[in-house]
This record gives structure tokens, C-alpha cells and sequence, in this order.
């Protein structure tokens, strides 16, 4: 295993989901925070997918966020495929407004869990943060920035709204 | 391709899907068109599934009918592996009625299509005649038991209800 | 059966359906697969519904794709008249988003069966590759088309998103 | 036109809508207004529906009342082949609880109404007294009877629970 | 009672639903069936309410059409007061995109009934034409403007879209 | 005023709504609050209704709880005839488990609020405490027999889950 | 307990609630009741929720409106922590247009109540006047005054709609 | 911090979610993770809920898992009062089955993630596994129980149904 490898994948079906899940990145990227953004499709690269989920503990990676829109496979299949923590995205649909997305992200069978977000940008932005609090359970220095983070946002909340 | 073979396979995902998809077996054997019944985990056996959608047209198959509930995966991921005609039966699940399976199953992004019935039994019997239909188009005989049961199915509509 | 007629027919119930179901018809172009694109308002034609329903397998069409929104009563009344196969379109309705046209096509009784795509334009480029795939079946050249079309689709997939 | 025949038709997909439909022949009988139960499948008899529908109205009827369930297109399509009044009653669904029956056939497009009631008994029971105010209106016999009935229905509820 | 009072009354919630029932207005106008559009509200107006609903027979109506949006109480409260048919047209709400106007209208308890359709403006059509049926059955010269209505209907669409 | 009235209003628009709205009264009765529970259909018996919101200062009431289910109108026609405060119970229906009487009560247009609680028997009691915190503002010895009634309840909640 | 004090406090769970909330100050302004708007975040600002519930009713509060979107937990967490009133306004959320929103407000478990408004504006807005008629009750100026509100918004109401 | 601790907290609202969340104890057990179950009521024992999420990474767990239905806050309150991995399960409601519980749990505003899992008992045993796979990323031992179990469950998937 490659330490110096990504330690968070952010895996999503299409191009269209990069402006969802760019949040993910940039959050991840201000806790410092080493992750890799990729296209796997689950319906149009079953190949690619079935490969980056047997695979993605052996490149280094430790979490998986998996985004995906309307019948939104690619979060549950990585799950059926690695022993890694997978966590869900549902991107925002067109016609449903991400409502399928959502319950075909979240309602996993018993066996195979998907740990899922919000619907939307919200969601990508959580994934990043659980998946950092995964991994500062043993990276004390991360565990710190989390929470100088946390604490940064608490700061932000004004206390009256601005007209 | 060996035309011995069964023509349809009906996949489901779990054992709990049975009292559903039987009656596809049913309907199927009505009409005399030889199909298989088997469990195909898309979540709980990955392995399985990739192998089944990628070997169901050299198994001879020449249509597939697959049934799931909750996040029903297994339509979807069959037809992205697969080149046949996938229909996908929603199985009516516990918390949501079905109404997860349906949205899970029917969703398909655009490049890669699952016909999909009614949530439930009639979804069942109605990928079986569905099948069938496809079937029928370069099978005279079928084309024929096709419509001779629809033809009992008018019949059998009584003109006013019993009390 | 005249063989030099279109294979496929693609009804829509009115005008405004054409944006959506534009896209079965440049699908169905691309695979080099005949169609014929008809309006047929089971509401305010129903005379040229059960016409066309009646007389759609002696036009030579081997399979009907419909959509309609709202109380999207043409592809199931289709399928009661013809025992071709049925594939149904949910094209999304203002209010509603395409909810009810979805329910009102995919809840079939047992009996008679629609094959029911996605909401929306993806589903009806998927109504094509799905009625491609039933025509497939007996036409090894559209097979050819139909597998080359789906390479091309996962070979279009890039592997990392573009910002 | 025949006078002695039966001024309301009251149809339903299946023997299964009985259950329901019930209570519109029973409260058509309390008002002592004639009426006719009938079975007529959208999908599984379409020509017994086309006929029906060309031809209530030379039949004598004058209102139809019309119960379906799930994909329900029996009221919508017998409006569309009728300028009759056309009631609709959503049947009670076994997995969306009839969700699916009321928008299949509340949600019609301009220019066929079918005028909507609740979901099950209560629908039915209210269709029957919807014809009934709809015939009143140049019977001044039923009319009177109405009063009686709604009269009676406002002075059998209780001032308090019963515990 | 009036006879050349308007036939049909048009009740809205408030001014906000005019865009809406303005096409209940106007089909009515086409089938040259007298009408009156009016503001009620329900909540803001009570009293005119109670009034409106006991003396509308009185005033000559024999159809009221009442649409309104959200918390939809204005149907049902008018069925409540009258004997007069009620139809009920679901105006398209802003959160919830009249899901709750129609429910809120529909689900009427079994002993007064409202007919509802479609959310919005196709609603708003529909109900008129449902009012033009209903006042048909004792109006041959209307009868005659209304299958000519439906005819033209029918006669406008086209048989192939145009792109 | 009579000061030994009730101090709430108890009211729904049947008798089956009483299972559920007995835990109003019940729980009123443990908090001391004088109330009383009465049967008010805004359908069957429009009078009454219009008798009782506007009466319900006057009978010396503070407070009125309404309950209803399916379109359930009552609590916001009550609240359009009473400066009172009304509080809404949606009451749980046999079709749409009380989504439909939740919508119907709590989409109020602006101008004449109803306060809303969950649907069914929890929402009952719920409502019987939001009112007795209404009266507890200006009745110190209710407002110490709530603080009681809440701290009792925050006791009663186990430490940990008994098999 | 400071009279002087506000007698109403607004909450909101972030800046982005406050074009919703606005709605409530302004009614509360117009009725000269009181006020204060305040950021209490549930999620980013836990600690101030907790003191401000436990504070709100040694503040001077006598009701607590407080709004929030998506899992919108301000209201029922303000609700646990204080015996005032408290008064849940759904805001409008991007995927799920408040339907969120609504649930995660009004679906509290019994024992621990908030009275739910209408999603948005609206449900602002009443929830203004609910904290009023709730003021009212032990304040006569107040109930004149709100006695003029509603008879003013009666009035305001025109008899027919403006094209 | 006390590694002899349980490292799991699975915390859940009431007694009556005990049923549900027993499931994630039992596959935690056969994953020999020690873990220890507590009932934290949001809205009964909201002190216990602060002091716990505020205590539970002093307590020494490394994962909590939460249960709740209804207006489900307890996840997300969790969640706002530690940084440690906070999973949520909603527990299936009387009314709304969930749906409620579902979007309460998942739909939290960026800043402070709850993985969320299915609804009811799937959805606690998943929980488990996820817990188990995060604490498996620096626990060798785990990693292979992991591993063994989902291997286990792989092979327990018969090839065929049984009638």
C-alpha cells in the first residue's frame, strides 16, 4: 500500500456531476487532505468500475465518496466490490430533484452499507467532512485541523441576520 | 449459442424476491417459453453479477428479466453488461412500498435502457408477457400462444361484477 | 408484412412531446434502425388510437415506443390493442415533473405490459437503444451497429473530470 | 333515448374493484336513482371499452361513473369517447395505495375532464352524489330527495364522542 | 330563480389564481355558457364564504367551479353549503408544486363531493368543459356546441410533429 | 367571559377521529387544564361550524385543538372565524397516512395561521401540550404543573434499552 | 423577567433563512408586538442553541418563531430545551422545495410539541400572527389590534379578480 | 482515552427503537466489536444528548451510531456536538414509514455529516458494518473479521431460488 498515494477517492458518474462534487474536493483540500477525482460510470464503464473497486484499497485509498445521479449505482456497487468505507452522494436529478438519487443511494440491503449525504453540493461538502473525521481516528494532526475547522465554522455563524 | 438453452433468465437478487418473480416462471411456462430462475447478489455477489452479464448472450439467453428491491441495482448493472434486452421487475420493499425499488430501477441515465414494469406480482407476470412479445417477433409459434392468451384474457372479463 | 416499412414507430400524444421524444428518433438514426414518428392523442384521438393500436403489427412496425404526460394514458392503451412490444416514455409534466406521467405508465395491471423508461429525455434515447436491442436480436448487423454504438458510449467516458 | 333504462353506468376495470365500487351502487340506490354496474377493462377488453364509451349515450345513460386502480385509464379514455360527464374513483393500490390510481386519472390534459374523487370507498360513495346533484339539477324529485339525504347526514352527527 | 342569471359560478381563493381559472373563463366563453368569476376566500373571507356557498343555487348558479391553492379549502366548503355540483380546480402552489392543493381538494370524505382535475391551468379548462357536459344533459343547443367543440379538438391535431 | 368554561376546545370532524384526539384531552386532563371535546364536521355540518368559530371567544375557549384527516379542512376554517389560536391535528387516513390531512392543514396562505403537529396520536398530545404552554404565559400554577409534567417525562427516559 | 424585553424572539438557522423570516418581523412589527432575530445554528452553533433554549424564557421571551430548511432541527431542539411555545417555520429547501424541511419540524415525537406553519413566506408570516393571537390572549390592546389586521385583510379582499 | 471502552456507541431516541437498532449491536457482536447501546432522547433528555455528544470521544468511542424516527434529530444533534464519525439509522414511523425519519437524518446542511443508512433494520445492521470498515482501517484484526464476514455472506448466496 502507497502512502503517498491519495488517501480519499472521489468517484462520480459523469462529467455532469463535477460541479456537485468539486465540493468535495475543495473541502477536502482545505483540510489538507490528499484525494484523487475520477469519472467511473457504472453503466456506461462497468469494466472500469468493477477494476476500481476490487482495486481501490490496494492503491492506497481509504475512503471512497462515490457521487451519482437519478438510478445512482455507482456508490453501492464500489460498496459491493471494496471493504473500504464507501459514502454516497445523490446529485441533484433533473425531473426528481435528486429524490431517486437519494432513496437509490441510501436503501442498501442489509450487507453492503453506503454511508450516505445530503442531496447536492451540501452532500459532497459532508462527505468530505466524515471522511476526514474517518481519518483522523488515527491522524492526530488531521484530527486538529478538523477540528480548527469546526471551530472556524462555529466562529462564522453571525449573530443576527443582515438585512 | 445453444438454442437448448433457456431463452429467458429471471434474476433476482435475493431469495426474498421469489414469491415475486415466480410468477414470471409462470407466466413464461404458460406460454411455453423455457427460461431459468436464478439469484444474482448484484451487492453481495459482485463477482457473480459481472460474470452473469457478461456471459448471459454466449449462455444463450436472449432476454433478461431481473427483479430487486430497496436500491435495485441489479437491472441496471445487468444491462450495462449485457447487450440484450433487460427488463426489471420492482419488488415491493418494506419501508417505501416499492416506490425505492421503481425509482432505482427505472431511472436509467441515457446510453444504457431497463424496460420496467409495475412495482410487484403484475410487474412480474407483465416482464414474462413483455418477454414474450419480444419473443414472438421471430417466432411464429410463440407469436401465435401470445395471442391466443390474450385472447383467453379478454375472454375471461366478465361483463358485470359478482356481489 | 412490408419489410421497406419503418420498424419502429415512435407516438407521442401531442406536439409538445416532440423535444422529448426527438431524441428516440435521432437514436434510432444513429443505429441506422427505420422509424416513423406519429402523433396519436389517446385523449383527443381515441379513434386513431385504437387505429393505429389495431393496425400497428400489419404496418410492418415491430415495435412501438410511446410517451405522454400527465395522466399518460397512450403507451399502456397501446399495448392493450397491439401484442407488439410497448415501450412507454414518461415525458416530464409542469407540476408534477413527470411523477405522474411515470406512475401512470409503469403501474400496468397484470396482463398487459409496458416497458417503462426513465423521465425525460433519457429515456426516450433509451427507448431507441432498447427497441434496438429487441430488433437486435434477429439482425446481426444491427447487432454489430448496437455493440459499436455502446463501445464508442464507454470509450467516451473520460477518466477524470474537467474542471 | 331510452327513459327506462339506467340513468348512471357505473364501470370498473376488474371484478377486484367491486369492494369499492359498491358503495356508489348502494348510495345511487338510496337516492333511487337507477343505475347500471358493468365491467369494462381499459387493457384487457379495449374493444368492449370503445364500444362502451361510443355508445353510453345512446345506451340512455347520462352520467358514468368510472373506478380503476394503479395505472388507471378507465375513466380518462371512456372520456375521451364520450360527451358525457365522466366521474372518476381511484382505487385503493396495493403497493402506492393508490397514489398511482389518482394521478392516472385526476391529472388529464385539457380538453377530456374527468372529474375526480377520493381514493376508495369515500370516492365512490361521493361520485354516486355527485351524479346525483348533477341529475338534480333538472329533477326536481331527486333533487328534493338530495336535501333529505344531505339533511339526514348533517343531523346523524353526534354533538360530542363517544368514548 | 334567475334564468338569465350566469349558469356557471367561477370562485378562486384570491386574485393569485386568476392566471390560473382566467382558462375556465374563457373555455366557457367559447361554449358560450354564461359565467361569473368571483373572489372567495375561504380563510380571509368566511363569512362571504358561508353566504356565497348557501345562496348560490339561489342566485341562479347550477355548476360552481372553485379553484384554489395550498391549504385548498374552498371546494370542499362550497360542497359543504350547496347542493349544486362543485368542481374543484388545483392551483399550482409554489413549494410544493400543487400536490397539496390537490390533495386538499380531492380527499373529500365519503358525503360531500367535489370533482376535481388536473392541477392548473389545464384543470381550469377541464372544469369548464365538465360544467359544458353537465349543463348538455338538459341543453340540446349546448350539446351541439360542445361535440362541435370536442370535434374541432379532434380535428386540430396534427398526424406527425413538426420539428 | 366565564371563567368557568373550558379553557380548550377540543373539536373534530368525526367520530372516528377520537382515538386519536382522546390523547389531547387525556393529556390536559393530567395537566389540569379544563377542556372539552366536541364533534364539528366542516362538511356534514357547515353551521356548526360557522356557529362554533365564531362563538368560541365568546363561550370563554382560549384555546382551540381541531382535528381531522384526508382534506381536512376543519382546523383552518375554525382559525378563518376565531382570533383564538387554533392548533391542528392531522389526523392519520387509510389511503395516504395522513400526508394528505398534514398538507391540508399545514399549507396555509398567509393571514390566518393554524399551528400544526405530527400526524396522529402523538400529534394530539402535542397539541394539548403546546396549548397548555399557551396558557401556562400568564398562569403560573400550570406553568409549574408543565415544568412538573416535563421534568416527570425527561425522568422516565431509561439509560439504557431493555431487550 | 424584563418587560421591556422583546416579547417575541425570531430564530433562524442561518443568513440564508432571513429573506423567509423577514416576513415574520414585519407582521410582528405591523402588529407593534416586540421582537428580536436572531442566528441560532442547530448544527454549526450547538452550544448557543443550547443556552439560548434554556435562557429564552429568563430573556423575557413569551414565544419562540424559529425557521429553518432541509434536516431543519432548530425548531424541535428549541422546543426540547424551553416550556415557551415554540413555533416551527419550514423554510423552502433547493432539492426538496421544504418538504424536508416541513417533516423534520412537525414530525416530533410526543411529549415534545411545535406548531408548524406553512413552508416559506407564508408560513413566516402566520407564524407572526399565531405568536400575536398567542399575546393576545392576556393582552387586549393586542387582540384590538390584531382584531383590525384580520379586518382589514377581509376587506382587502375585492369581489372579482382583475384581468 | 480508555481503550477497554466499548468503541461503538450506538445511542437510539426511545425504547421503542430498540427492535430496530438490536440489529447493529448483533452484527457488531459478530464482528467482536465491542460497542454499548444507550438511549439519548433529543427532545426528552436534552442535556443527556448535549453532555453525551459533547463527552463521547472522552468516553472513548470512535464511532457513534444514532437511531431515531420521526422528526429524527438525534444524528444530526450528534453530530453538531462531535467530531468523531457520526452514522445515522432512521427508524421506520407509523405514519410516514420513514420518510420522515429518512429525510430528518440525511438531509443536514453542509458543515456537520451524517452518514446515513436505510431505513429500519437494514438500515442498523449496515451501520454496524460501516462502523466496523472505518474502525477496520487501523485494525488489522478487524480488517480480516471484516473481510471473512462478507466473504461468508458472498458464499451464503444460494445460486437458485427455493419454491
Amino acid at each position: 500500500m502507497d502512502r503517498t498515494a491519495s488517501r480519499v477517492a472521489i468517484v462520480m458518474g459523469s462529467q455532469s456531476d463535477w460541479p456537485t462534487m468539486q465540493a468535495a474536493v475543495d473541502t477536502l483540500g482545505q483540510l489538507e487532505v490528499s484525494c484523487e477525482a475520477r469519472i467511473v460510470s457504472a453503466h456506461r464503464t462497468p469494466d472500469r468500475l468493477h477494476a476500481f473497486g476490487k482495486g481501490a484499497a490496494e492503491e492506497g485509498f481509504e475512503v471512497v465518496i462515490a457521487g451519482a445521479g437519478g438510478a445512482a449505482h455507482l456508490p453501492g456497487m464500489i460498496a459491493a466490490l471494496t471493504h473500504l468505507p464507501v459514502l454516497g452522494v445523490p446529485v441533484q436529478s433533473r425531473a426528481l430533484s435528486g429524490l431517486d438519487s437519494l432513496l437509490s443511494i441510501v436503501q442498501m440491503p442489509a450487507g453492503v452499507p453506503v454511508g450516505t449525504l445530503a442531496i447536492g453540493e451540501a452532500g459532497a461538502t459532508n462527505a468530505a467532512l466524515l471522511a476526514a473525521s474517518i481519518l483522523a481516528l488515527s491522524d492526530d494532526s488531521l484530527a486538529d485541523r478538523l477540528r480548527a475547522f469546526r471551530a472556524r465554522q462555529t466562529g462564522d455563524v453571525a449573530d443576527r441576520p443582515v438585512a
